[in-house]
């Protein structure tokens, strides 16, 4: 079976690559509304490509927001059944001008496809379209197989639980894979055992009217920027530790033995520092990167804007100031409790001088895999015989918002199977995925579906 | 005399208007290099108005920026001169979206003419244009006229200096008169006894050398708009006290007397909130509206921006944060001084993690105007005739950074004789000047010119 897997994959691998490639060139960029054609053709080409991997069935499916698309290749109702999520909707490009190429014009440049979507999500989901192919024309399949494959996951999935909700029997499955994270490294292989939760909410603080001369007005009357600074200074204490009151309420801390465990992940701090430009690590006294990034909630500012901020001066004392923040939730918080915790906070806090308005984006819940469940045991099995080495578990920094309503509704656990590299500039300019990672992730996934089918 | 003004004035003063209305149109914004040409075409209709209104001589004069625009009407050797000082660059029309009438579209309503520019400072220097003509054309000058009507102004003057040490001869006069401040109403006329210095940097804050995943990095690196919250943060404590080592020192605080009388001009709270649609005031505590804005120093964020600023949500980790931040001086603090103690404190104050650059933008020294010298005497009784009362001496909020260079450089004093108000929307959207004090300013300024040459 590897055999003919391997010589398959030989054959066709460079027109694996410059399929993925035609994809990355649709700007689906689903929070901004001027790609809503974009969207559509994306969602589209994603359906096609299904049909010739060799779905017997895929379509455009309608939701509230932008369409699912879903495409299955039953082999038997006794084999079990891989749902396979994905989103074709991307992070919006900007800032463009810190793009060495264009975000839409895919580039090949020492072994990486620069894009956006390369890595988040389109390059891996597509790995698994492409290894469906792949056991399909070898007559290989030994599970079925479903794709779910969102465009709203961007800006949170609004649409999916109830589309899910809506669509049970359609979706049934034994286990939910995931690729749309990362690994360690190529030569430290890892899969994620969970996801951290989101809340994401935007803050606006309104001092007079209208925007004011600093000179005639200023230290007489508030000041939004000035405010929402200090709103924002006073949400981490000196040891960065969060002060939102009730912010860690609900955390399951994690135990020694976890903690042990993601410490013995190889992390070279020269390497990491040196890579990212910082002279110094930030973070949570006590905390280790990796349990900074994995077992802890964070607190941080995405964007902030106003007043002046053309070329020049202006000596403007501004009406509104904005910032948009989100936390990252680890088990076992709530997005919709920490959501209400930061709007509380952000509105409570405020001087009567200013009027706050702080509203949520959207939020989702954290999510953790067990790593004896079957879906992981099959995953670690599969990394184990493509790499050689026994994955490590590491907790996953991110979030996939609809992890949580996925288990809920359909009852089954998640794995994340993830390619990617912390390095491949996701939500940043940049965006690149490694050509090698892309074709390690289509050699890989049949051995999933190969030890998932054997077990169950 | 006064009989001949007023029917010159009432049978050409709607041409007046219309004339400052043509001037209003030109977008000369000199914080903005794409406004050039705009910029020297304001400079050759200024010098032609010159001309028109009586001056022998006018001409556009180079400096290393934008030139100055230089006029003169010589009626004797031995008459007393006037030297006017204006400018004819306009502050950034952003935010374009909150303006009701294009800004260099101007619009009448409600006896307000709406343009950027209108009030600070075309509107106001015309007056002297047209008051030049009124005297010219009733053959009652009793003052030389000298115009210096730069165009770097809304940029701090940065050639002005040099451009007046060498033509010092050329400039030679008795006393500046500048007409580009407010009054506290037409009820209550006041005439400013000096102006505020301006320290203006620009603070950038970097943290990774790129955007970065709010999921993979965020609480291991430093965010560095968290950082830049929590710099400005630290600029005032509780009682809005302004906490930057040193800030304080050279202030020569104001004397029993003083702050009484400007306790005494009338100050409305509940108009003065309503009016700007805020439900408290703000400012350092123990300080009054007045004193806040006229004999304390300030230091205001005039804009901030960084990570993701547009529709939807974006979970980045943003590599760079900037601000925009200036004060306001009083006497006898020093702007290179203040600057160099502003710099000093956000790049200590930076934690390892990141690196922060901060720089100059403009600075100008504060100035002070005696209120028995013969130009603010002169004024007053001016204003005197005019208006019927005597005008209350305030201390000015704004900045006119060449005022401490002119009066070094030409040996002589400055009266500000401003015609606009506190609500002029000045360097905000919908500028706008009453064209009620447009006529009225040009109505006071012969009897200016009358009584000082009085006096001397």
């Amino acid at each position: 079976m590897s055999a003919a897997w391997k010589e398959y994959q030989e054959k066709n691998q460079d027109r694996f690559l410059t399929e993925m490639i035609d994809l990355l060139r649709i700007p689906s960029i689903s929070a901004k509304s001027e790609h809503k054609e974009d969207m559509l053709r994306c969602a589209e080409a994603v359906k096609k490509s299904l049909l010739e991997a060799g779905c017997e069935k895929a379509e455009v499916m309608p939701t509230k927001g932008y369409p699912v698309v879903y495409g299955e290749k039953i082999i038997s109702k006794d084999a079990p059944t891989v749902l396979v999520y994905g989103h074709y909707d991307v992070q919006p490009a900007d800032p463009l001008e810190l793009w060495h190429s264009g975000p839409f014009e895919p580039v090949i440049k020492d072994g990486k496809v620069f894009a956006r979507g390369s890595a988040d999500d389109k390059g891996q989901f597509y790995m698994h379209v492409k290894a469906l192919e792949l056991m399909s024309k070898t007559n290989t399949l030994t599970t079925n197989i479903k794709f779910l494959i969102e465009g709203e996951e961007e800006v949170g999935s609004p649409n999916l639980g109830a589309f899910v909700a809506a669509h049970k029997d359609l979706l049934k499955a034994d286990v939910i894979l995931i690729s749309d994270s990362a690994m360690l490294s190529m030569e430290n292989p890892s899969l994620d055992t969970g996801v951290r939760g989101l809340s994401y909410i935007e803050v606006e603080v309104t001092g007079a009217n209208r925007d004011l001369h600093s000179g005639t007005y200023g230290g007489a009357v508030a000041n939004p920027i000035t405010i929402l600074s200090k709103m924002i200074a006073s949400c981490h204490d000196e040891n960065n530790h969060i002060t939102i009151p009730g912010f860690y309420d609900d955390v399951v801390e994690a135990g020694p033995d976890e903690r042990a465990l993601i410490n013995k992940a190889p992390f070279d701090e020269a390497s990491y520092k040196s890579e990212l430009g910082i002279n110094e690590l930030w973070g949570e006294k006590g905390y280790s990167t990796y349990e900074r990034t994995g077992i802890r909630p964070t607190l941080e500012v995405n964007g902030i804007w106003g007043g002046y901020t053309g070329e020049g001066a202006k000596t403007v004392l501004p009406s509104k100031a904005y910032a948009k923040i989100s936390a990252r939730l680890v088990p076992n918080q709530s997005a919709d409790v920490i959501t209400k915790k930061l709007i509380d906070y952000f509105t409570s806090i405020a001087p009567a001088s200013v009027q706050v308005k702080a509203q949520l984006h959207h939020g989702g819940e954290p999510y953790m895999t067990p790593i004896d469940s079957k879906g992981y045991v099959a995953a670690a099995k599969a990394i184990e015989k493509t790499f050689g080495k026994t994955p490590i578990p590491v907790r996953g920094g991110g979030s996939i918002p609809i992890c949580s309503i996925l288990e809920k509704e359909l009852g089954i656990k998640i794995v994340f199977m993830g390619f990617g590299l912390d390095n491949d500039n996701l939500h940043s300019p940049n965006e690149k995925y490694n050509i090698e990672n892309f074709f390690k992730g289509i050699e890989t996934i049949p051995y999933f579906h190969h030890y998932f089918a054997q077990q169950s």
